[in-house]
């Protein structure tokens, strides 16, 4: 008998859509997880996800500390736990944090599953039908779908090669008044090595961003994913540490550790963080209380640091051949930024090529990127660009996929 | 040099209540969360949580599911994966479903952080602010909070010693639709070892309640964390089964396996899905990888169905010791719920008593439980009942914190 056909025959179809709330009515997918649909095909050159290198994960650390935490505090480890998180950890990351000069201690941290949790709990504690967020143009793909669902309105500040152009927020901040009627929510800013755009932020900038957000009376959302990945130049320090009473920071292992364990924190003013546990609480209870102890161990043995130092030695000779492959292979007319860190760099071809309509001419050379209009929330932009992740193919797949994406593209400035 | 306090020496204090969404200004706190901390200490006898027996846990089974993995598929296993969940747990859940008739298919199922976030992602895709949701009364606790923070009200439906009066729903939609001018968005129930009641929703109830929710055009919650864990009487269908297209089910390892996993999963008509995934998607991209992959293990080599049989044997012990010690110690006037499976009974106590003040008596006995009061969204009535866990305690604890509660109730009885 075949149960799973039985089961399912003749169930009737039904309209739910009546049922559904407003803000899932403005729900869109993510055009990113349809993209990355196509470019599963083992012979497809990606750069378009945001994968850090698989064959760089830490396995034997991990076996090793599922291994000893689950021997040695196993009862615990797999047990419901806090929602703030398992202390150790959090003592760790404040700890860890510090180097940075991140005002965290163990009672400011919440950990979240993954950043893209912290990006929903701060939806859900700030954004009303309507609000304007500003943020930068382009900007994290994440983030733009985390609040679109609390239905958010976006205004943003234009980036250049060093950033978000602060000397814009005002402006934005205005249009957003006028719109709405209302000051918009708070501004969020990738400052190191920013996702899409590969840009960072100088210290001047950080400064004057302060001094805005200060002086509009504006909430700042740090999203700081990459900042252990720097590959050149001095660690800049975060803008929570001139504004911390009104700045949000988000960190994650997902870069550093891995993203399967889902584990990301939030670093908030205390009087935020009794907000942020009622979100959470409601959102799920608390973050995985194994991967923490796992995490946790890792950290505790030191062996952390000499991963991410090894990462970002491995990452640096990509983010080179990529360069340099774009050097010799592009036609005249492109640019790119050169991204001091993370995963990502943002490539522009010559202004009659529409990046979205050369996708298909892409793919058909076995070659995927994201386009650069997915991370513009008004899709006012990115026409001529595209997101190339330079974290996830080895060197030679880079040379290749950047060498064919050059011939598809002096082809069809040809055509 | 403390680093920690120079980093957080005068940091100014924000007042962030300005900047809340309206959602966030009603939220609250769990009782609960703020009751287990009370209950934390060792001497404590906690009937409060509702947590699994953790000498139980598979530890072994999953150490070597945790071995096993990551040496031979560990760079997926630790990678971003899809936001639908890991195909083979999800054929293995279709098929382990099938035994109880739920209609599902790898492609209807999505893995979740826990039911809890199922919950939250139902309130995201569902509820308007101000909107009327149907429960029981009492109802599970967890449920309130998810969808209180996306404001909705409650109009609630008694239950008596078969589970939710089916009777009452369309008095409940009728209150709805006159407090709030449109129907209620759906209704939420827990037919089998419901928490905190303890009861079993017979067949023909189950029929009755498909009839009335199809009659009034209701989309149904069907929450059944409990149904592998029965431990008398015979299965009986879940309500999906007669109303498939109206019905969203709710399944979880949190109980059979470890809630420190953090593993549900929602069983949707197929025309959600898509809807499902963008919720899910923006909350948190996807349920961690690795803890899939482990369960997922777990259940292919058989090892989930002798544990679950190990489980209902123990727990079924410590039920029996429960209900005979209540029957021994307790006072006349007191009544309990015989569950038929499940990790909970309802205790009411002489209307003399509420339970909420009677609470310190308790814990001045080194005995705690949650307050009835809190599983009614409302707060209209438990005022002299109680939720008491019998699967965490020995059977040696259940008998002392029963003859302590027993004897402090009584003492409160004559004073």
């Amino acid at each position: 008998m075949d149960t799973e056909s039985n089961l399912n025959r003749d169930i009737p179809v039904l309209d739910w859509s009546p049922y559904l709330s407003e803000r899932a009515q403005g729900m869109t997918s993510s055009v990113i997880r349809e993209l990355l649909k196509l470019t599963q095909e083992p012979d497809i050159i990606s750069f378009a996800g945001g994968l850090p290198a698989p064959e760089l994960f830490p396995l034997r650390e991990i076996e090793e500390a599922c291994r000893y935490i689950i021997r040695k505090e196993g009862t615990k480890a797999l047990q419901y736990s806090a929602t703030e998180g398992h202390p150790p950890l959090k003592d760790y990351l404040a700890t860890a944090m510090h180097k940075y000069g991140v005002p965290a201690v163990p009672g400011n941290i919440l950990l979240t599953n993954g950043s893209q949790q912290a990006l929903d709990l701060i939806g859900k504690l700030f954004i009303n039908p309507g609000d304007f967020v500003l943020t930068g143009r382009p900007t994290y793909l994440g983030a733009i779908q985390a609040w679109r669902a609390y239905q958010a309105r976006f205004h943003t500040v234009n980036l250049d090669d060093d950033g978000m152009v602060v000397s814009e927020i005002e402006h934005a901040y205005k249009k957003a008044v006028a719109d709405s009627g209302r000051p918009p929510r708070f501004i969020y800013v990738l400052p190191n090595f920013h996702n899409p755009a590969g840009t960072t932020l100088p210290l001047e900038r950080r400064h004057r961003l302060a001094e805005v957000a200060a002086a509009l009376d504006l909430p700042v959302i740090e999203d700081d994913p990459y900042g252990e990945l720097r590959y050149e130049g001095e660690d800049i320090p975060p803008i929570c540490t001139t504004i911390p009473e009104r700045t949000i920071y988000l960190g994650t292992f997902s870069k550093t550790m891995a993203p399967g364990l889902r584990l990301g924190w939030i670093v908030c003013p205390e009087v935020l963080m009794e907000r942020f546990l009622q979100a959470k609480q409601g959102s799920d209870l608390h973050t995985g209380t194994l991967v923490q102890y796992v995490a946790s161990d890792i950290c505790e043995r030191g062996l952390l640091k000499p991963h991410v130092r090894q990462l970002r030695k491995v990452y640096k000779e990509r983010r080179d051949t990529m360069l340099d492959a774009l050097a010799e292979f592009w036609p005249a007319g492109s640019s790119w930024t050169h991204p001091q860190g993370g995963l990502f760099l943002w490539a522009r071809v010559p202004e009659s090529i529409d990046t979205n309509e050369f996708f298909k001419l892409a793919l058909a050379q076995r070659v995927a990127y994201v386009p650069g209009i997915s991370f513009y929330p008004n899709r006012d932009g990115g026409h001529n660009a595209m997101r190339l992740n330079f974290s996830f193919s080895s060197p030679d797949l880079i040379v290749q996929g950047i060498q064919r994406l050059g011939t598809a593209l002096k082809n069809a400035l040809t055509e």
